[in-house]
């Protein structure tokens, strides 16, 4: 079966969807949800001992990868050489990776791929607010707080705000944030990423929130995600399988499917 | 003296700024920021017994009109008369008076008015972002909370917000937010402006809070401004003052002078 | 077999505990909690359909009832008459139903009765603070938050709240809270519970959450319980079932067995 | 003129109070609220330079110390030998102090001293519900959020809530809060309190802010206090004359005299 069998047919109004990490928390979560979904016919669910072949035999258009950093390399390399759209989920993008990716999408006219590190439309229009925001305010602080089972301090998402924010500041211009702390009970200030404090709490009952806190004189603004449960994944992942066929090549971010302004 | 005479000159590097209500809270506010700030040449500050002519003695080049609804027209049309660029805080700007100005500015090319009904910049980035965020959230509503001596409930910036948001859910052709209220004590539920419900709390020692609550399936995002002091309302007066000299013709909203995206 | 034999054994160190309503959503959370728990021998698991006379040959001690309004009246006839001491999550104790109660516990000497119409320590907790603080503050309003699909506004519990707070200002002296709305939307300001304004909202995402926010003069206070998941009422029943066997009579309020001051 | 003569008379219907510390920031409120006060009668404002005679000849009966760690012991000792009650915002009291203050009481039966180190009710209250909660909730950590300006973090409110909270916990004989961190960028997770992590914020436009979080499986409890303006230590102080009177030997904290339970 080559690629040109599976490529998405223009006459299809359902993707015919397949998923690769259907075994784990994620991926059982979000087969559930496209099983129910009438956007999308899912048509293959592989855990890590199931042979890719199948997302052929299947027909598969578009392959949503939550499997592990070790895993998805090799699944991408097979869904690029076969034609197959990819929407990744799986995190662990460096350069050298995202250069390797690049290689195959330019041997694959018509192919996209979506790395999307959060699948969270609220945790992306929470990052892409709090950058738009930064350069009005002289101050900005990151607090996440997340059940206390989570081994990480602060939260990739709480980190990745604060480089988003950092990086608008720099762009814009700011000076950095003013702090005239001589007296620290070590911690108290919290941790220092590209010069923004992010702080971590976990707390019993929790699930994962982040607030981010921006201040200029007079007034200031909150922005606040809760994000309790696996299903608020759901409409960020249809977003990415809607959207994929129709970007060919590489796209980094969820925010750029979201159709924001 | 004419136009010419008080058009702005091009060589001037710091725009000389009138403020028409200078004797208010907020006009005696901004001009003490004004006053003290590097940007701006504060020339005039007038009160309502003050001759408009002082504007062009003082060779002002940009007027921010801080003043009622009952004076702000005559203030307008001669600013405009005379060449003099505008910002204009002041409320009470139904389509009428909108044509009014338009008609105004179309015989003097080269002049910009920017109305600013909210110079508070946190202000217009809660309204913004709520209006994008909105559509993809099954749920919208909004929280404000005063001080207990406002007269009318909700806020105006609650019910703009109400509105803004309601447009975008339209424009995506959201469905109505769910509600399955069957039994309600009245009032609990709030006050329905366009669709979207609105609550109001007066609380003695708040100054102007707002919330908006957006939720969907295993997540919310909430956006918080809070406002704590009129010297909030500086950025917003100096970012207007920067940009109306570069925007002939009529500008409605200061997110449009803010840079946004 | 009598009541004698049912009546705990003093020298047993885990209370035998029945759960009557055990099919529900909250009475099977229950169920699983107290099998886990080491503090109880969790030994019947009735349904409606279930013949209470299990409860004897079982040797319950301590009877969880979280049944209906219809069921609850004949069960505790039974559970008193016994000798069996009952915790009640059943709502519906009208003064009446109290009374009637309380003629059964006179016959039943060393019998304890726990009426607990909120089984979270957490709600207990918000409601208890307050109504303590109520009295140092010149204004008081509660915002509710619930998922879409509930039918009343305001939540019981928001409504209990509200008549707390009022009770312990009228108790203070306090004066009504100051309002100088003179414009409303209609519903913009609440509902009005004893003079207490509350306000709830139905949002996506939500579960159960409450906030009572106090104002005075330079300074609030704001009390949040956010509720995620029904285990969260497993130690409120816990506290109950251990409390109870010590506790003759009737007692109405979880707060009584959490040994607060 | 001898402490007899000073002492408060019982027929007078309002206490006689003096402030020591009269000229600095929260000095020179405390006198402008108790001159509008109708409860007390305000007859001396002391600097530094004044001399303390000053305050048996107005016939002052309670003194309200807001002076210096270096001034208050030698002011104490004025006060307490003359006869006169005194009110103490004053920081700084470490147990040789604490000593020392009640030999000289043990000497002047009738004589009351309250060390109050934070005028503010609702964080007295916020510190009292914080440790009355504790032992409910498997997860306690503290945020405090302030001006920019602010030299010590964490606040010593926080400090101090945290201290509270440690002992609540470890009388109820409450296991450490758990956390699994094993990743931490340094900061991350606050500063330790005796256990329990704090976390400071520096953000312009605030003023004086705490929250306390609580959580337990499937709910948690939020306390926040928020302090906007010096006015808000009135009723504190107020509070503290009131009773100071009838309350002979060493009291301390402000919790003392607010008749909770």
């Amino acid at each position: 079966m080559d690629s040109d069998q599976a490529a998405p047919s223009s006459t299809s109004s359902r993707p015919r969807v397949a998923v690769l990490g259907a075994r784990g928390r994620l991926g059982s979560a979000i087969c559930a949800a496209l099983r129910e979904s009438a956007e999308v016919d899912l048509v293959a669910e592989l855990g890590s001992a199931d042979d890719l072949g199948a997302l052929l035999e299947r027909q598969a258009e578009v392959v949503v990868d939550v499997t592990t950093p070790d895993a998805v390399m090799a699944n991408l390399e097979f869904c690029v050489g076969h034609g197959l759209h990819a929407v990744v989920g799986t995190t662990g993008f460096d350069a050298e990776r995202v250069a390797t990716l690049e290689t195959w999408l330019a041997d694959a006219p018509g192919v996209g791929v979506l790395l999307a590190p959060n699948f969270s439309v609220g945790a992306v229009l929470m990052m892409r607010f709090a950058a738009q925001a930064a350069r009005f305010y002289e101050s900005v602080e990151i607090v996440e707080l997340h059940h206390p089972g989570k081994a990480d301090a602060p939260s990739g998402t709480a980190r990745r705000t604060a480089e988003l924010v950092a990086a608008a500041r720099r762009e814009a211009g700011c000076p950095p944030v003013p702090d005239a702390t001589t007296s620290e009970l070590p911690g108290a200030r919290g941790a220092d990423v590209d010069g923004i404090r992010v702080h971590g709490l976990r707390i019993r009952g929790m699930v994962a929130h982040q607030e981010v806190v921006l201040g200029a004189e007079g007034e200031t603004l909150t922005i606040r995600h809760d994000s309790l449960d696996r299903s608020s994944f759901v409409p960020g992942v249809l977003a990415g399988v809607r959207a994929v066929p129709t970007r060919p090549g590489l796209t980094i971010g969820l925010e750029h499917v979201l159709d924001l302004d």
